[in-house]
């Protein structure tokens, strides 16, 4: 049986969706999948981010994270997104992440991944549906199979119920709100079952 | 090998979706699956389909099509949804059918369904991609894996390049527009085929 | 200054939306506008409701409120739709009832209203963004013109932070979880205060 | 009577979404608005823009015109959008953009602004619609009165009729395919429209 290969790509300010991914990769990992954990690349000038001291401390606390690359999205199998919302869309470095992959989708490098996508907002209907949505739209593109979580396990209900990937609120205080870390688990582990499968089921011993 | 039970479900008034489930059917079954080809419970009354020839003809051809139920979505491995937009959404006949599902996803039936959708529209951006992404939304609800037809083949181009799924335009003369037949036989064959990887994934032999 | 006509349509099985439609009612009354409550003609059989004691109670309850028709969307200068979300889009009576003006948006009587919507679901993150967003791309297919709350007002931000419209989760009692009425309160205001503003500059003195 | 002031913004990469976006700051012009065509910045290196001479000669026949900023959006009060679809999303320039008004939205100056969008994709259903629907949805978080065309007029039947924005195909050539110049003089007419009946029912004379 060859493992999954796992690609867990985030795009994080400060720091929420870098732990949803750190999660799923952990959760990847705990079920057999070689796992990459991968940043996009940052658009806002140094400048801008020296001023806020939570973006700042997380941009220096995941310096030694690999940016993902057109290579780490053929390599994979399945694809774990991670990305705030930024008005009900994801954030554009995340979107020009995507944007760059138009040579890669031209040769058809892209099709066949095993997708699934998780985000955060500021508020609890701050764009978290909406958000997961746009991704899923960019992936119908890709050829990819859309792997979302749905209702098929406890933890998603206790996550705060988003059949479309999880989703938290980040509050006030920068931490979140629900306790999504089992529906994390629950969403990688399930988006690196289906993959097995399918490799599995094309590679018969 | 097992073969994959594919339910191909439609709402036609007229007979467009009808085609497309049709040659949906023949696609599956052309790779070796077991097909069903269901319509859904009609709405309107017959004192109105009365009057409008072209959906009284489409009705008594199709009379003797089964109409879907539960029991079909549980005995099924994929799901091939061909349903005409009205007013960007999908029609109501197919949202009914949709909503009475309630009862099998508290049971959790409904789970890993390889999903597929098509639809029609009457003016070329007439709702099309916004009716298969309202089909696919609700997919996730019930924990499905979808699977659009993206660009994967040279034929989707041909039919009018709908990643989402193939969709087709209606015109005054009440025929299909683009040349979408070679695109639907891809997509069935394609739904079939990522079922048939998940289906042999699960039971090596 | 001519009077806002406001249609405040809506589909509600055990009382939740029923419940922000008078909401809404009863704030576009008390600034100024002339108010319709209109419900949507129920799909499901008697013998089915009858068997849920909550969903049967409200029927009762409601019976004398109006169905709404072709007609008063005529009438109307402006919509507020309150529906329940079934599997991440509008409940299928409502659909219904938005198919069945063909006719009325073929003669044209359907531009220009001004529209806002509001959900409810069984889950904090249950679809209710996705259903207000399908509600919409129905209503661009009318002509509306579409008027969400964004965050155009504190009581948004307490009531959940939709921007799309007020939602409401449905908890297991039955009762709603957020409190949203003043958010409700303020999305009916401004619905109505840019239908007057339209109104009154499409009529000047 | 005040004139609207009417705010075009665009990204174009070989020229299309520059024409959309010529003809309507034009018929916007024609029917009285105050009118500022911009641009929003390029993310892609020169280096890259360099090597297709397409992308290179638009950027070069647009290097005067102007770079949307945040005083743009303050100062407006209608806005149309165009952007080319990027994998059914909005190409990254453009959400870049988007994401950078968190500051004007959170001193409460984007509420109320009149908006509509246009569109281009290579293929005819290659994310037209989509991509319209995800500007639409975070001009819902700024609080937008949100003016999609429906099919308020013949031009939008001739142009395609895509009810939500026109939108328009993209040819191997470099062309464009439909003959959307009417329907784009028609949506920035009525957008001028709605925001004139709205500046004129705020302010009396």
């Amino acid at each position: 049986m060859k493992a999954v290969k796992l690609a867990v790509i985030y795009y994080s300010m400060t720091g929420i969706n870098h732990q949803l991914a750190e999660w799923a990769a952990n959760a990847g990992k705990s079920v057999g999948a070689e796992v990459r954990l991968l940043k996009v690349k940052e658009l806002a000038p140094e400048s801008v981010i020296e001023k806020n001291p939570a973006w700042k401390a997380n941009t220096e606390s995941t310096k030694d994270v690999q940016e993902a690359g057109s290579e780490d999205l053929e390599w994979a199998d399945a694809i774990i997104f991670s990305v705030p919302t930024r008005f009900g869309n994801v954030a554009s470095q995340m979107k020009q992440f995507i944007d760059l992959q138009g040579g890669l989708w031209a040769k058809g490098k892209l099709m066949n991944k095993v997708v699934s996508a998780m985000s955060s907002a500021q508020n609890p209907h701050g764009g978290q549906e909406a958000t997961i949505h746009s991704l899923y739209t960019s992936m119908m593109h890709w050829g990819a199979i859309i792997v979302p979580p749905g209702y098929t396990d406890a933890s998603i209900f206790k996550g705060g119920g988003n059949p479309y990937g999880t989703s938290v609120t980040q509050g006030q205080d920068g931490r979140m709100v629900e306790d999504v870390k089992e529906a994390v688990h629950h969403q990688a582990k399930r988006t690196v079952q289906v993959a097995q499968w399918i490799i599995n089921g094309q590679n018969p011993e």
